[in-house]
């Protein structure tokens, strides 16, 4: 889970996301949007009797506040909370799971703030499923051949080449999400080819110097970052509330950089 | 306002009740479902440039929470936040206001939590409107008797004497609210008589036990509060999510106090 405001349990069961399958919590600062429905998802944890592992990553300060509010609730918790404390300097491995590696990286913001990337490290390949039988495969071969590994004999001689038992491989596919930021080029090695990229634009274009003073983004500055950063998509969001009709600002996005769409409560968005 | 759950913002928008107007938080105890909406409120109003004074009153500890995001989010209030922490011994002035005094009393739960009380001094008499005309009465002079109290002249003699002005008077209302408590006998001298109760049934009748253990009541328990205290009516809430129909609740506190009635979301109980 990336950020978790208030309410955030009550948008879960709202979109029949289970809670429990949580385990890793990325938050990207402290203003309120962003983490105050993080300590009512740790109590019903807590209540729910829930004995896995929780990861938090987020910035200096979320833990005193956590162990805070803990304390003053008499709360042992019943699972194991192990939370890292996130850099503002450069690229940083925070985690890395299966074939998933999650980096942050800074943006600029009124407070401390990072966004975050989820990689691929590899993508599952295909199999050729006719190419297969008959060979008398291992479930360990397969797997190497699915992670697209040739399998090496203990001799060194070549046994499987992956290539000719995968379909074409698929590059792996990269994620990042930017927060609150202020339009800042400096973010662009960070997110550089991504696939999908969400970036906030928070103001249309009209409110740039508005933008600026709250250190936000407009449409058009998350276009561009989008279009130099030679991203796949764009996904905006973070709006204020002043705008009831959100098409506008999805047209002066598109103007710099087609491939945009809007974030939509309870939408699931596919990269492909 | 009384306690302030998570997602307390979203109910006051739904109910149309205008945030606002709220000068006064009072919180019972710290554990999440009673307090961890206020922090969401405390930036809304400073988002929404609040200059009026807020007054919280809740256990020890609040104070160092707040302070503390606060601290990490960079905020500076843009007004003032007046804290008082309550006691959990015996019953306490917080606040005198108009005709309203509110009180804090201790509760029996898990961790310090207290009840409160909301009692008017008086209450406003109304006038017998045929009497008064072509009297000359000056505003202050209504104000007066409005409040039950004989307009004296200067000299010390009586001009209008209340009784002569005003409806029989009507006794002043109090309501007392208990959160999160054990079946506590000790805390009918801090409630007896009030005109209306809130005290959680968290628990039907059977599930006795699992009460006595978390600290909280059934419903036969909060309706023997009420009769021994000798309330005019009973409001019961806080019930267990185990209970989808809450019926069976109201019926158990019914045979024991009749006045009894179930808290619903949203609704509004006059107190008479």
């Amino acid at each position: 889970m990336v950020d978790c405001g208030e309410g955030t349990q009550h948008q879960l069961k709202l979109h029949r996301v289970k809670s429990s399958k949580i385990d890793h919590i990325f938050i990207s600062h402290l203003h309120g949007d962003h983490y105050l429905g993080l300590m009512g998802l740790i109590s019903t944890f807590h209540l729910n009797s829930r004995t896995s592992p929780l990861h938090i990553f987020g910035p200096k300060g979320l833990d005193e506040i956590i162990t805070l509010h803990l304390k003053y609730s008499h709360t042992q918790l019943k699972f194991p909370l192990h939370f890292t404390e996130t850099s503002t300097e450069g690229k940083n491995l925070l985690l890395e799971q299966g074939n998933i590696r999650v980096f942050s990286f800074p943006l600029k913001h009124r407070i401390p703030c990072t966004g975050f990337s989820f990689e691929e490290t590899y993508r599952q390949q295909k199999l050729i499923k006719e190419k297969i039988v008959g060979t008398g495969m291992s479930v360990a071969e397969i797997q190497s051949l699915l992670q697209g590994k040739d399998v090496v004999e203990a001799d060194g001689k070549l046994k499987y080449v992956a290539s000719e038992f995968t379909h074409q491989p698929v590059p792996p596919r990269r994620y990042a999400f930017c927060s609150d930021t202020v339009f800042d080029p400096t973010l662009i090695p960070y997110i550089q080819g991504v696939d999908l990229l969400y970036h906030e634009s928070t103001f249309m274009a009209a409110d740039k110097e508005r933008a600026k003073l709250t250190l936000h983004s407009t449409t058009e500055e998350a276009a561009t970052i989008a279009k130099t950063a030679k991203v796949k998509e764009l996904l905006l969001g973070h709006y204020s509330i002043r705008y009831v009709d959100l098409y506008p600002l999805l047209w002066e996005a598109k103007a710099i950089f087609d491939a945009t769409h809007l974030s939509e409560e309870g939408k699931t968005y596919v990269i492909k």
